[in-house]
Order: C-alpha cells, then sequence, then structure tokens
C-alpha cells in the first residue's frame, strides 16, 4: 500500500496551512513584476497607490464577505492572535474592571492569562475538567462584564462554537481558525480577531474587526501601535505595514470571492467534514476525541488506540504526501485541518487511506 | 533627454526598498516549491525543520555578520521598529526612572513619545533648532540614565552617526535605515534594534539583538509577546512567526555574506555615497540639505530651489525609470536611498542624469 511516487501533496498543516493554488501562482509572480510595476512587491513603498489598491481591496473584501456594518472597521495588523491576547484587555479593560472569559483550550488559556496583566478576569466556564473535549454550556454571561472573550474554534483541540452566545454583553471572539469558513453574523461582535495564516492567506499579519463604540473608554495610557484607534485613524498604515502579507490576504479573499464567498465555501467545507467524521464513525481502530456536538470543522482530531499502529498510520499518511497530519505536540494522535483552501480531494485520499488501513489493521 | 524606453528599473525606495536580484529569484520560487519540499513556502508549519533551519540561518548569519558576542541574543520579532519605540521602555524602563534620548528626527521623536508613557525620558540634545539637519555634538549623556537611545541614521532627515557615543551608559540603538551597512562595533549596544525592509529583507519583522544582562530588571508586568526574556527562552518562536519574512532576511543576509559581508558591501557603499554626493556638491542647482560631516550614506536628501526645475527633474528621473526619489512627504525635496543591495549602477544613472540636467537647466 505504501506509496512512493507522490505527485500530489496533500496539506493537514493547521497553520500555516494550505492556499490556493492562484495565490501561490500570483504571490510567485508578484515577487518578480507586481503588476507590471518592473517592481517586487517585496520593494515597493508603502505609500504609493501600488500597495494603497491592495489595502483597499483587503479591507473592502473582508467587509464584503463578511457582510459588516457601517460601525464595523477592518484592520491589518502586525502580529498574530498572540499579538491581540493582551492587546484587546489593554484597549478594553480597565484595571478595577472584570472581563468574562470562557476557558475552552489551549488558546484561551493564553488569553486569559495575558488579560489578567491589565484587570479582573472572569473565567465563567471551563472545559479543563475533560482536557478540552467539549465546549461548555449553560453558563451565564454576568451583565457586568466589560466584554465577554471566547474562542469559536480550537485548532489544537479540535472543538468549535456552532452558535454566537445570546447576551448583551460585547463579545470578542477569537476566530483565528475558523473565519470566513462558515456563515454567521460577525455584525453581532464588538471585535474579532484573526491570525492570517489559516483561512486569510499568509503569517505575519493579523485581521481585527472593531465596533467603533467600544474603543476609548480605558484610563491607562496606549502606545501608540497598540491603539486600536490610531490603526483606524491611519488606515492601517500607521507604520510599514507587513506588505506582502497583506497581500497574500487580499489575493485569497479574492479568490473566496472568485468562489461564491463564506456560504458557498461552507458548504464545501460541509461535505469534508461530514466526509471526514463519517469515515471515522464507521471504522473502530480511529476514535474521534470530542464530544460529537462540539466537533471542529476546520480541524479533526482523532487517535488510534494502539502506539504501533499509529505510528504505522503516520508512516503511510507521510508516503502517500499527507502533512501535517500529526496532533499537536502537547495533545498527540491525529489532526487533519481542512481549511477553506484544502481541496476536497485531499480528504477523499485521507479518508481512502483510512478505509483501507483499516481493512488491513483493524 | 526624456527616455519611454525604460528596460532598468532604479529603485531608490526609502523601505520598503530593492532587495538583491537572487533574493527576489528564490523567494519567488520558494512560494512554488520550497526546497524541493512540494509545499510552499506560505504553507509550511513553522515548527518543522523546513522553518527551523531557515530560522537557525537567519540568525547564524546576523551574528557572524555583526560579529556578535555569546552575551548578545538575536531575535527576529513580529512588527517594525515603531514596535520597539514601546517594547523597549516597557522592558528596560521603571515609572520612576530615566532614559536619556537623542532627539535627531522624525523616528527619534516617536521613540521619545512612547518611551514617555513607562517612565521619565530626558532629551539630552536636539537638533530641532535646524529641522534635524545636523547632529547634535557635545552632549552629556548622565551616569543615573537607565539607557541612551538614538536613531544612528535618520532616513527622512538624511543624517547619520558617524560614531558611537563613548559612555558607560548602556546604548541603546535604532539601526532601521543603516544596519549591515557599516563596520562598527555592535557589542557595545546593550540593545540593537531594526525593521527589516531597508538593509535585512521583507517588512513585517525586526531584528532584535539584546545583551541578556540588561534585562529583568523592570517590575511591571509584561505582556508575554512583548516580553523579550520570553522570546529568548522560545527562540523567536512564542506563536507562529511572519514565516515568509524572516525567510526573505535569511536570504539577504546569506547572498550579504556571500558579498563578504559588512566591510565589503560597505566599501561599495563609499564608492555610491561618495559619487552622488560629488556630484551634488559640483552641480549648484542640486543643494544638498543636511550638514556635511552628519551626511547619511544611506538616505541622500537634497533640494532644487526652483519648483519649477523641482517638478521637471522628478518628470525626468520617472522618464528614466528611477522610482521613490521624491523626499518623505513632511520635507518635500528629493531623496535617494542607497541601500546594500542598490546597485552601483543605479547610483550613475541618476547622477548622470543629475549632470545632464544641470548641463541644460543649471
Amino acid at each position: 500500500m505504501i506509496k512512493t511516487d507522490i505527485t500530489v501533496v496533500h496539506n493537514f498543516n493547521s497553520g500555516p496551512s494550505v492556499l490556493p493554488k492562484e495565490v501561490f501562482e500570483q504571490a510567485s509572480n508578484a515577487i518578480i513584476d507586481f503588476n507590471n510595476s518592473g517592481l517586487s512587491i517585496l520593494e515597493i513603498g508603502h505609500r504609493t497607490s501600488l500597495f494603497q489598491e491592495v489595502l483597499d481591496e483587503a479591507i473592502a473584501s473582508a467587509k464584503e464577505l463578511m457582510r459588516l456594518d457601517d460601525e464595523h472597521e477592518v484592520l491589518f495588523l502586525h502580529g498574530g492572535a498572540s499579538t491581540q491576547f493582551f492587546q484587546v484587555p489593554m484597549n478594553l479593560l480597565n484595571e478595577n474592571e472584570t472581563a468574562a472569559y470562557l476557558d475552552c483550550g489551549t488558546w484561551g488559556t493564553k488569553a486569559i492569562k495575558e488579560a489578567k496583566i491589565f484587570g479582573n478576569v472572569d473565567v465563567i466556564a471551563s472545559s479543563k475538567d475533560k482536557n478540552y473535549t467539549y465546549i461548555p454550556k449553560n453558563y451565564t454571561i454576568p451583565s457586568t462584564a466589560k466584554y465577554f472573550h471566547y474562542t469559536t474554534n480550537n485548532t489544537i483541540e479540535g472543538t468549535q462554537m456552532h452558535a454566537i452566545p445570546e447576551t448583551n454583553v460585547p463579545l470578542v471572539a477569537d476566530m483565528s481558525s475558523d473565519i470566513l469558513s462558515t456563515t454567521i453574523d460577525f455584525n453581532k461582535f464588538s471585535l474579532i480577531y484573526a491570525g492570517a495564516q489559516k483561512n486569510i492567506g499568509a503569517a505575519g499579519v493579523n485581521l481585527v474587526i472593531i465596533k467603533k463604540d467600544i474603543l476609548g473608554k480605558v484610563t491607562r495610557k496606549l502606545p501608540s501601535m497598540m491603539d486600536y484607534r490610531i490603526h483606524i485613524e491611519n488606515g492601517s498604515m500607521l507604520n510599514t505595514p507587513p506588505v506582502f502579507a497583506v497581500y497574500v490576504c487580499m489575493l485569497t479573499l479574492r479568490w473566496l470571492k472568485q468562489r461564491g464567498g463564506i456560504s458557498a465555501i461552507e458548504k464545501i467545507n460541509d461535505v469534508k467534514a461530514n466526509l471526514l467524521y463519517n469515515t471515522l464513525d464507521s471504522l473502530p481502530v480511529f476514535r474521534p476525541k470530542v464530544a460529537k456536538e462540539d466537533r471542529s470543522k476546520m480541524n479533526v482530531v482523532f487517535v488510534i488506540d494502539s502506539e504501533v499502529l499509529e505510528k504505522e498510520f503516520l508512516a503511510e499518511c507521510k508516503a502517500n504526501g499527507m502533512v501535517g497530519i500529526k496532533g499537536h505536540r502537547t495533545v498527540g494522535g491525529f489532526r487533519a485541518s481542512l481549511y477553506n483552501a484544502l481541496p476536497l480531494e485531499s480528504v477523499q485520499s485521507l479518508t481512502d487511506l483510512m478505509k483501507d488501513f483499516a481493512s488491513r489493521k483493524g
């Protein structure tokens, strides 16, 4: 069964992760000659119309795809979600105030740790008791909380929130690993952030969506580079932006629009996730790790309850050109990330291999 | 004289700016297939050996090129120099302590503004009185200062510090626009930072050099992403790094090593700067703006004292494929940036045009 003649790589990386082939081709060309300017995208001035058009299109595409209203601003900022873990409370939470946080996994835990530097954190629910294999339900968000923060999709643990909590408290969400993959009402959020390196583009930039009325309420002095208001005033151009990373985001957002937007990609994402989960459920050798109703459509986490078979399956994946299938170093097992740009064919190859493996070893 | 048949673009951009042609070619190829992995550099996992080797080489090359001793750590961090404007005092300056700053231009002024959020700032000298057209001399750095901060090269105003101040106070320098261009004793500094988009690589990453003994002395709680110690512990991999920007840095540093390192490129930089300044000095129609002894070898700033001729010269530059020659929007006039990767031929083309222009219009 082990193949060595690999022609296609199936990239199940959790992020940085697969992007559309067209994006790679366009980005590669732009490094030699960007828009027939005779210049590489890497050497253009960021305050030229050459780059302003890139940034404008990226912002307009994000607004259009997410159907954002005029109260919401779109920013592209340096760094990753880890930067937002502290930038959010720095901008929104005074020292004597309390923010409510949901503790659903590794990234939420990190966000909580950073928020505690700036104010009080009320962890209103946690799934730590079962190693974050489910999403807590039936919690109450205190109406006095300055904001409620949660992670929409837990990349490492493979769980996902499938509904937006009902509350009058401003919602703040880390959507790094499922943004643009499923149709939700983004306007319900006061702040959304997402590292780009999964569904948006290349590593090194954050997409940040902010409802303006949430800003300007903290008393601490903010460094300019950390102040969302200053970035809004400067249209994400307070300093030299990560030009190439923003360009790759623009290309990826353009691709998503051409594919029919979020609702169209969601249908394909559903097909991919259903195919993989149904296969897992039908083959006893594989065991999905998380509560059925909380399964992530982006990161499918599973194990084989035999160390020997686990190693064998990993080797067969590798031999068949499947990369990034190993689980996160903190949880082990397997993880297949099914982001927007992953072709259905890659999931089919994986499930074919699983069925074949189960028939031989199961 | 106006040519329209442009075959070569001469890129005098101040940053993002020209990079070596080989770097563009290698980066372009890596976006399609990185190191024969079958994967794009944009989709590789950052915790794979594929990326670790890139980061390791970038760090080792920086250490080698700058001849750094073992007390100095090399980091590649998200953001630009503007991020370091506040990250430096956040890590080094307690509220009741004082740091000494030199006020030599736009970027130093911004660094001072951000430092004031965290402690006391003693501006020990300034050249604001003459629009930052010179570097102050004969100032005293108070021995009680926590550190002394200055900008080695003023990108916008076109001045450069040609000697390292003698002091026992720890030196902190923003070297964004002249790092790796001239041989200096980098080990004399306790902290060096530089946005990559001039002499190091692509926008979206900072090179930060830290002498470890300067850390761990502030009492405030630091967000993890802002704490240099945590980045050192994690080898610049606390979170997903700006993978592609680091890769372009690695390629550019490799190129510089192949060219013979800093001392070799310095010789070429001297030839380029002398050619342009000598031409300016010999043609009365052009007027260099800064004090002769403080002239920058990286950013040559000059004016034409006639609005009509200024427009004509700008148009002729454009017609001859010269981009980025317009002065910064805050100072006007012209600015030719002569970073490491700018070929001598580009400076020759510019000086040829200047001589021709002067003979016709002077």
